[in-house]
C-alpha cells in the first residue's frame, strides 16, 4: 500500500470509527453471538491476490461489528471499564506509523525517554512515592509476575545464577487473600513456586486482609522451615474493591524481608483524586506497585505501569546484555529491555501522552470523580429499596449487590440472582458481571465507561428493578 | 474529545504518517541524539488544562522525529527487519477504536475467532503441521519463556501443583546452541531454572547445533543423576541465520522426553516461499513453534505466533478459572487468555487480517523473495573483492561480513571493523549492526525494510567500500 493509498483508506477508518463511537448507543452492549458466527463468515485460506478497501470495511461491518461486546458503550458496567479514549486511539496510531523498536535507547531514544516522562507525571498526579522509578508493561498479569520472579531471586540471593529455584532447600512461601485477583495465582505458578506455596490470608468484613493472620501464617511457616517470600497486597481488588491496609503489610513485610507487592490494577486511576489517595497509604514501604491506565484512565489497552523501589535489581533479574544489543551510549540511558521479559517494545508512551495532553488532568479528574459518585448515587437508591442489598463498601465505582426477596436463600438466591442479571445482560440493554461472594452468586456493577451519565445509572438501576419482577 | 474532533485530528495524522512514510529517504536512518535530547524538552509536569491537537502534532514533529532511528527507512539494515506495513497500521488502528478487551470468548467473539482463522491462515501458507494449534502472543521472549514454562510441568508432572519446581529432587536441564538468541537463557532464567542448568551445544562450522554433541550431553546428565527438560532449536538465529537440524534434534527429543521448542522468530516469515521450506523440514516433530509476523512480514509489532503440538497441556499450564471470568458458552470455544501470561488481549489478528488481504499472499512472497535476491547479490559482490569475507552461509537475508585488508588480525581487525561500520552508521545514510562472532566482532547487513530495492543495496555496497578506504 502506498502512502497515498494509506491517505485514503486511512481517512475512510478514521471515520468509520468516529461513527462507530458516534452510534455505540444504538447497539447492544454485550454480543449475542453464537460460536463459530465469526469463523463460519472467514474463508478458510488467504487470497492471493490482493482484496480490495472496501471489501474489507465491507467485511469490517458485516462480520466484525455484530459479532464483538461492545466494552465502550456507556451501558457497560461490566468487569471494570476498559477504557479506549481516541486520544489514546490516536496516540497508538501514531505509534504504529512510526514503526518503532526498542531494543535499545538508540534504537529509539524518543520511545525510551518519552516513556520515562510519561511515567514521572503518572507518579506526580498519582502520588506514588518519589523513590520509585516505573515502565510500562503489557498487563498486570504480567507485572505480578515479574514483581513474583523478583521476590523469587532476591530472597534466594539470586538463585538464577546458579541451580535456579530447584536447588533452593527451603520452600519459598507467598501471601495474598482469597480477594487478589486471579493473576495472582497464576504468577506465582508460572515463576515456579507451587500450590503449596501459595498461602491465602483471611479477610474481614471489608474483604481486606488482615494483617494479623498474615503474620500468624508467616511465623507458622518459619516455624515449619519454610522462607516468607512474598505478600501481595492489593488495593482495589477486582470482585469488591478490597483495599488491603498497607501500613501495616508494610510493616510486617519489613519484619521478615518479604517482597511487597501492590496491585492497584483497577483502582490505581482513582490515585489521580486527592480525596481518594489515603486509600493508598503506605505505598512507601512496598518494593513494587502495578497500576492499569488502560483500564479506567482510557489509555487504550495494553498500558500497564510497573513502578519498582529498586531498578537495579530488577534489571539483575531481567537483563541480557549480548554484544548485538550494545551500544556507545550504555551506561548513560536507561535500558528498557531489561525492565521486563519483552526485548522488544512498541511506543506506547505515546498513548498517554496524547490522552494526557488533550484531556488535562483537571478533566480526567472530573470524570473520575463523576463515576464515583454514580457509584455513591446508586449505593444510595440501592441501600434505601427494600429487598436490595450491596455486599461491598462502595468505595470506589464498583458495587456488588443482591436482590434478596423475602426467604429467598442458598440455590433459589443463585437462581434468582443469574436470572435477573442474565435477562438485562441478554437483552442487550446493558452489562453486568455475575460473580461469586462468599460461595454465592451476586452481580458486579462496575462504572465508569467513557461515556457513561447519571442518566445511564438511572436507567440501569430502572431496567434492574424491573427484571426482578419478572 | 468527541468524535467529530477525533474525525479531524485523525486525518491530520493519517495525513502525518503517510507524510513521514513518503519522505522517509530524507532522513537518517540511525538516530544520532544524545541522552535526555527528548526528556529535556519535554515538561516535568503534565498540563492541568487540556492542550491543542496543533501543539501535539508540533511536538511530534520537533521532539520525537528528530530523536527516533528509523526503522521503516530503506536503508535500515541493522537486527532485523521490524516491518510496520501500512495495512497492518490501519488494521492496529481498527483494534483500538473498536477497543475491544478479550478476556474470555464472550468478551469479543470477533477478537477470539478472528484470531483462530489467521492463525490457519498463517499455518497454511507457513506450511506449519496441521495438528498444531496457534495463539498470537506479544514478543518471541515471551513465547519461549512460556515454552519453557510447559516444559517444566510436563517434565516434572505438573510440579506447580504441588510443591513447585523447589520441591523436585532432580534437576531439570535445558539445552540450546550458542547461536541462539539471548531470550532463550532469559527465557530459563525467568521460569526458575538456573545458570547451571542451561547447556550449551557446540555448533558445527555453518552454525547449526550438532545433534551428536546434544546427545552425548543429555547422555551425562542422565549419568548425573539429572533430568533432561528441553531442547530449544532456532532456524535462522539472529547473528548468523543459524538453522539447527530439526529431524535429528526431533528424534533426540523423542528418544529422552524432551520439549521441543523451535525458534524461527526471524525467519518464519521465509516459510511462507516453497523454496525455503526445506529449511523447516522436521518442525512435525515439534512440541512448539514460534514466529514473528511482526518482523519481516510486517505485520507491526507486537505480533509473534505461538504453536503448540498439544494446547490441552498449555491451558493446564496457563489456566485460571475464576467465577467472574465463566461464561455459559465455557467448553465450546477457545478461551485464548488460558493460552498465555496476560488475561487482557487486544485484537491484534486485525493487523494480519488487513496484511494478508490487502496485499495477498503473492504480492508477500515477491518481497520476501525480492530480499533473498538482495541478499545474494550481496554476497556474490563481496565473495568476488578481495579483502572482503561472508562469515556465515546467507541462507535468507542476513549476512555477516568483515573487512580484512592484509595482515589484519585479532584486536587491530576489531577496530578496523567498528571503524567503517560506525563511520557509515553515524553518517545516517545506512545503518548496520556490529555483533561477536567467534570472538571478534563483524558486521550484519540484514536485508529485508518494505521499500528496500536492489539499488538501495546497490549503494549499501558502495559505501562499504568507500568507508574501508578511510
Amino acid at each position: 500500500m502506498t502512502p497515498d493509498e494509506f491517505r485514503i483508506f486511512g481517512h475512510s477508518l478514521i471515520d468509520w470509527i468516529a461513527d462507530y463511537r458516534a452510534g455505540i448507543r444504538t447497539r447492544r452492549v454485550w454480543s449475542d453471538a453464537k460460536p463459530n458466527a465469526v469463523l463460519e463468515q472467514l474463508p478458510s485460506s488467504p487470497p492471493f491476490d490482493p482484496d480490495s478497501p472496501q471489501n474489507l470495511l465491507a467485511d469490517l461491518e458485516q462480520i466484525i461489528l455484530p459479532n464483538i461486546s461492545n466494552w465502550q458503550h456507556p451501558m457497560f458496567y461490566g468487569y471494570f471499564p476498559a477504557n479506549s479514549s481516541l486520544e489514546a486511539v490516536l496516540g497508538d496510531l501514531v505509534s504504529s506509523g512510526l514503526g518503532q523498536l526498542g531494543l535499545n535507547w538508540a534504537a529509539s531514544p524518543a520511545l525510551t525517554e518519552l516513556e520515562q516522562r510519561m511515567l514521572e507525571w503518572m507518579q506526580q498526579i498519582s502520588g506514588i512515592p518519589n523513590h520509585m522509578k516505573g515502565v510500562i508493561q503489557d498487563t498486570a498479569s504480567t507485572a505480578t509476575m515479574v514483581a513474583l520472579m523478583s521476590a523469587r531471586e532476591r530472597s534466594t540471593d539470586y538463585a538464577l545464577a546458579r541451580g535456579g529455584l530447584q536447588a533452593e532447600s527451603q520452600a519459598q512461601m507467598i501471601y495474598f487473600s482469597a480477594q487478589c485477583h486471579s493473576s495472582i495465582e497464576k504468577g506465582g505458578l508460572l515463576a515456579g513456586f507451587g500450590k503449596d506455596n501459595l498461602r491465602i490470608v483471611p479477610v474481614d468484613k471489608n474483604f481486606d486482609l488482615i494483617p494479623a493472620e498474615l503474620e500468624k501464617m508467616i511465623l507458622e511457616d518459619i516455624t515449619l522451615g519454610k522462607k516468607p517470600c512474598a505478600i501481595v497486597a492489593t488495593v482495589g481488588g477486582t470482585t469488591t474493591t478490597a483495599c488491603d491496609p498497607l501500613p501495616e503489610i508494610g510493616r510486617i513485610a519489613r519484619e521478615y524481608k518479604l517482597w511487597f507487592h501492590v496491585d492497584a490494577a483497577m483502582a490505581g486511576t482513582a490515585m489521580i483524586l486527592p480525596e481518594k489517595q489515603h486509600l493508598f497509604a503506605g505505598l512507601e514501604g512496598a518494593d513494587s506497585l502495578c497500576l492499569n491506565p488502560h483500564k479506567w484512565l482510557g489509555a487504550t489497552f495494553d498500558c500497564s505501569l510497573y513502578y519498582v523501589s529498586d531498578p537495579e535489581h530488577l534489571v539483575r533479574v531481567m537483563s541480557t546484555n549480548p554484544s548485538y544489543l550494545q551500544t556507545s551510549t550504555d551506561g548513560q540511558v536507561v535500558q528498557y529491555r531489561d525492565w521486563g521479559v519483552p526485548l522488544g517494545r512498541r511506543m506506547r508512551a505515546l498513548k498517554l501522552w496524547f490522552l494526557l495532553r488533550l484531556e488535562g488532568v483537571t478533566k480526567l479528574q472530573s470524570r473520575i470523580r463523576r463515576d464515583c459518585e454514580n457509584a455513591t448515587w446508586l449505593e444510595e437508591q440501592i441501600k434505601n429499596s427494600s429487598e436490595w442489598k450491596v455486599l461491598n463498601p462502595v468505595r470506589l465505582q464498583t458495587l456488588c449487590i443482591r436482590h434478596v426477596p423475602n426467604g429467598l436463600e442458598a440455590v433459589e438466591l443463585d437462581k434468582h440472582t443469574l436470572a435477573w442479571v442474565n435477562e438485562i445482560n441478554s437483552s442487550g440493554a446493558a452489562y453486568m458481571t455475575p460473580a461469586m461472594l462468599d460461595g454465592r452468586w451476586m452481580v458486579r456493577v462496575s462504572i465508569g465507561a467513557l461515556e457513561t451519565t447519571r442518566e445511564d445509572v438511572m436507567q440501569l438501576w430502572a431496567l434492574m428493578q424491573e427484571a426482578v419482577q419478572r
